[in-house]
């Protein structure tokens, strides 16, 4: 017998029809033989409704009562679903996050999941209900509501999963496992059976949009086994066992067969280029252009700072080039603007149109000419290469963006990724 | 500085731009000095939506997930309405029933309110924060969400001001007060400034629907002074002051210059008349009759039996005649049908075409004459009295349907109901 948490999105919550098909295959988990708790999240776009709901009744709205308000929407699906299970015969019950209690810290509407209190849950666990528990929400000092931010429920089924002590989280989701990289770009992407965390966090925060990156964080940390399966296939699979979608894992526990030295692709349109021009090259130059960025709380990634040139000028100058997330870019040129004097640049340039290419893969930490199978791939299509990062167990470049699918596709081929049987 | 509770039903909350409007209405009442506590319904159609989710989910539904689906309406609008009250300049906070909490019974989806604690709202109030309290919801036992049952809002705004001590409780609606008749039957129908509670009762439980019958009972048991009052007038309006509404009160509070001889005139179509023919006229034969219909809960009003008749028959037989709600005719039928044996009747007759007239006042205690004016008045129109009841303050008759509204209109000219100046 074992232990599992399994936590369905808004997709496999939106309406009565797609409740009873998530209770069916609970059920299925149940006659296996399992303690089975479930984490939901609000049906698909009621978080959305009551959002918006908040912001017409006051732009500056009380985060206490932000969270009192949507939290609402995990709170009906709990309850919909407890009695979607007992109509199949199972005995069930709903847990509100102020119930078990799911403790948080103060931070309305980004809270943080503190302390879970599963005394009453295991209990309930062994007398042989399910527990429906509202993704997404928690309690607060003062008994006040509180949620997670918005995709918060995939880190409360890994928050509740560690509480629980359970064996597998399984997360269900539009896609039915993690992939080598966008099968929409590479047809031949192969579904990964397992991938370790670290992976998973290099692989979610550069785009492939799986699980929310802080629940991958999370399990990490908590050593929870997740398991990423679709919602979507065929209802008479016998899920969590024959298709068993991906499972994220800790390093020690990646088989040796499985150990490849790159275990996927990850693209990212979002990123903006900047670059500063004739910046003295002098000390704490570079620190006065990213001092202001850290304090605008804006996450500088990539930065070359390329040789010193002295072509006609006083005194030797650098250019300094960086990136930033498309959606702190106006603000970005704001401060830097502003910090023009400080700095001592000539020209302040931005760029929209870049990609970050990224091979990830722990199996790298032990095997060099990663980089350089990179560069050389690209090289050899003619692809430019704007700057370079690289990390323990990933390699990421920046290029020109009409460039990234056929990046993406020559790179899967060159690290041996592509499947044998073609889609 | 008064005390009061303000309870707005679905229609003052459906939407963020009525909420508003509500949220200038609780500020006026802040601005006169009082403390306030708001008791909300949900948004209109919204607890329709849910029920609805619960009914598809199952058939047979857990109340105890139903109470967390449903209750999730009252706590959407409590959390939006103190955001709209923090909008305009006033502290205000959100309570949900098991913050308090206010305790009920076990009996989910129809519990009765028990306990209120109200330390921490009473010290919110002090404070100068408006307390925010959805309707309709409270925590039983084991920590478990209850609702009241559909209209369970006014009875928590009165619960809410008796355990409050507050001085007045002010129920807004989608009518300004409560008149002496139905004003679509009688465009001279008058508001009444001062109803009592037994009158309120007799007049709500016979057809005019303002208020939840409960919610009426609880005020006469705690003493809380009930207004009525419209949520659709001039926003400008000095609300609760100059336009009072209808209070609802004790019969000591009826000042003597507004003790009429009757009140008000209602009328309830949802009756439906059964009759056994040649039920044997022997002791026990009634009991016979009532006897199953209590134990199916079915609640009979008007009572007539015949005098005995013998034509042609060995022993001495009647004819019963009842009424019970028409919802639970077909109910009645199927009781009455598989008791024919033990009752003994010929034939069972039913008719829905029947309508119940009342006349209320707690003036008629004191003077005779009010039943055989009502007689009388129908007679000379030629409506025919099918059947009879009277209470101290009540006297109701059964009549055909279609005669309703005429029997309505001259009733209300008869005990000098007409207001002088017509609308």
């Amino acid at each position: 017998m074992a232990r599992i948490v399994m936590k369905f999105g808004g997709t496999s919550m939106a309406g009565t029809e797609r409740i009873r098909i998530v209770a069916a295959r609970v059920k299925r988990e149940v006659e296996a033989g399992n303690q089975v708790a479930v984490v939901v999240s609000a049906m698909a776009g009621e978080t959305d409704r009551l959002v918006n709901f908040c912001r017409e009744a006051s732009s500056l709205y009380d985060p206490r009562e932000y969270d009192v308000v949507v939290s609402a929407g995990e709170q009906i699906t709990s309850g919909l679903l407890a009695i979607a299970l007992q109509a199949v015969g199972l005995k069930a019950r709903s847990w509100m996050g102020w119930q078990l209690p799911i403790r948080t810290s103060d931070g309305h509407a980004s809270a943080r999941i503190g302390e879970i209190d599963t005394t009453g849950l295991v209990a309930s666990l062994e007398r042989g209900e399910v527990a429906v528990i509202p993704g997404f929400q928690g309690v607060a000092s003062g008994e006040r509501v509180t949620t997670l931010g918005r995709g918060g429920s995939d880190t409360s089924a890994v928050a509740m999963a560690a509480a629980m002590k359970a064996d597998r989280c399984d997360i269900y989701t539009d896609v039915d496992g993690v992939y080598t990289t966008d099968p929409r770009i590479v047809p031949r992407a192969r579904k990964l059976k397992r991938v370790t965390y670290e992976e998973m966090l290099e692989l979610a925060s550069v785009g492939a949009k799986v699980l929310q990156t802080r629940s991958v964080g999370l399990a990490m940390k908590e050593k929870v086994r997740v398991q990423v399966l679709s919602s979507f296939v065929d209802e008479a699979a016998p899920l969590g066992h024959a298709e068993p979608g991906t499972l994220i894992v800790s390093e020690e526990d990646l088989g040796d067969m499985e150990r490849q030295l790159i275990t996927g692709i990850a693209h990212d349109k979002n990123e903006a280029k900047i670059t500063l021009t004739n910046v003295p090259d002098k000390p704490g130059a570079v620190a006065a252009i990213f001092e202001p960025l850290a304090e605008a709380n804006i996450n500088v990634d990539m930065i070359i700072q390329n040789i010193a040139h002295l072509k006609g000028q006083a005194a030797p100058s650098t250019d300094v080039t960086f990136t930033v997330p498309g959606a702190d870019l106006a603000r970005s040129l704001d401060v830097l603007g502003k910090a023009q004097g400080a700095i001592g640049y000539v020209e302040l340039v931005h760029d929209t149109r870049v990609a970050k290419i990224s091979v990830v893969g722990v199996g790298m930490k032990s095997h060099a000419g990663v980089a350089s199978t990179m560069f050389k791939t690209l090289g050899e299509r003619g692809i430019n290469i704007l700057a370079i990062t690289t990390s323990e167990i990933k390699v990421s470049v920046l290029i020109e963006e009409d460039y990234t699918e056929l990046a993406v596709r020559v790179l899967h081929t060159a690290y041996g990724l592509d499947a044998e049987d073609a889609a």
